[in-house]
């Protein structure tokens, strides 16, 4: 394979030259490591085809004891659109793009065929049952992601549902023990509002070998600073780097937008979280 | 694209013949929905460079304010994959391929950003800021899965390292704050012992449109059931479907093999979890 594109891969990802060693290379990495979040869309239409496609892509990432503790709700209503848009941050790319995905982490099924059986569950309780659901979920949306991208597509997730757990749950008519975990937007990117590449910490911050190096590695974190710096420049962002946005995003309560309440309104939706 | 091939992969993934519309394709979309996870490994070494561009494509997934807040360690030691398989119910695939990545969702690298900077985080006690480090997680790892296919190569994930999670971070020294969410195998599938897809939950039941269905589609799911049978007489798997799986995995705490403590050993690890 090309290794030149490999490099360039590598540099638009971590901004760090030369320092890779050879390694397989293929189109389908080439895609994976192309990703950008889109947050502009255009209006069109999808191909016919491309939800069941990319819901097919989801199913087939792996599931926990197949247990598929998860749906997806495809909304597509531009009303309900901008109501969930609303209720997510007011994020206008929900509304722009013709397709908005809803994820849902869902125990509703298994207590129905329980029922149908006589019979009671009592695991949906543990914050054990709640890791998976989320871990599958999340498998299998981010598949669906990956599947759209080799499309041409562009997906944005939206954690901003979690923002009204309870308010989402009730414009989508979700049955209890059932709960939105995030959107996802999915469309064709609008050319004339383009995003790059985002860097990410050096490989030496997050890949550990054997066990976890006790470094924290805080200078190269501080390298990394600058290079969010410029990539901010380069998007007309505010500069503020990335040390700043992770320890204001980690303070406190008042920095979750509503999302502190998660426990509180699970446990409403009938999970007890013990 | 290959109209026939998709008709067979959307047969191998569901069963259901005849019911799909014409939509997209690509070779991309081929390696996603041909997914199975592998349990049975050569020991060969993989090709250099494989677990750099494998954590790359990782890395290169979304992640929720760009906060990342997971890490990887790489664990190819015989010794530690021994003890670790141990630790995750005895499951031989750890020893016998290469490659063990466990997946951590970490917030100790945050604190030592807020310590430097004289600051305190309190957000991380919040259920909601698990939630965020569990998604990223996931994400990274399914794009490691996904890459870590295409190259040819299988891999599973390893849920069962959270039947000990505190053995886990001992074995792997992690620091407060951080905890092994799932392990990954990656190596040779070994031909001599093949597996196959399975099959998924009909759309039908898994994706609703506009607004979540009540009906859970028992009849559905009592069609599904045959197909995992089938599936797993194939197999040579004991033949006890899906229903039966879902209601004994569900069903109370003994069903959790100590991951009903996972609430209690984050909470000494560090995680309030309010």
């Amino acid at each position: 394979m090309d290794g030149g594109e490999r490099q360039e891969a590598f540099w638009a990802r971590y901004r760090q030259d030369g320092i890779w060693p050879p390694g397989p290379w293929n189109p389908a990495i080439a895609g994976l490591m192309a990703h950008r979040s889109v947050r502009a869309y255009l209006p069109d239409a999808l191909e016919p085809g491309t939800l069941e496609t990319l819901v097919a892509a989801a199913q087939s990432a792996a599931s926990s004891s197949n247990l598929q503790l998860w749906d997806v709700v495809a909304v597509e209503d531009p009303a309900r659109k901008d109501r969930l848009s609303m209720l997510a941050g007011d994020q206008a790319q929900i509304r722009e793009a013709p397709l908005f995905l809803v994820w849902i982490a869902n125990f509703a099924r298994a207590e129905a065929m329980a029922q149908a059986a006589g019979r009671e569950l009592d695991a949906v309780h543990y914050l054990e049952m709640l890791m998976v659901a989320i871990v599958d979920a999340s498998l299998a949306a981010q598949n669906a992601t990956v599947a759209a991208e080799s499309l041409g597509l562009g997906a944005v997730y939206i954690g901003a549902v979690r923002n009204h757990i309870d308010q989402v749950a009730a414009e989508l008519e979700l049955p209890r023990r059932a709960f939105a975990l995030f959107g996802m937007v999915v469309g064709r990117a609008d050319p004339a509002r383009p995003t790059d590449v985002k860097p990410r910490l050096p490989q030496a911050v997050v890949l550990h070998r054997e066990k976890f190096q006790p470094d924290a590695n805080l200078d190269l974190i501080s390298d990394y600073d600058k290079k969010i710096m410029e990539f901010q420049h380069e998007q007309a962002m505010a500069e503020i780097g990335w040390t700043r946005t992770v320890l204001s995003r980690l303070r406190n309560a008042g920095s979750l937008h509503g999302r502190e309440h998660a426990k509180e309104i699970l446990s409403g939706l009938g999970f007890q979280i013990r």
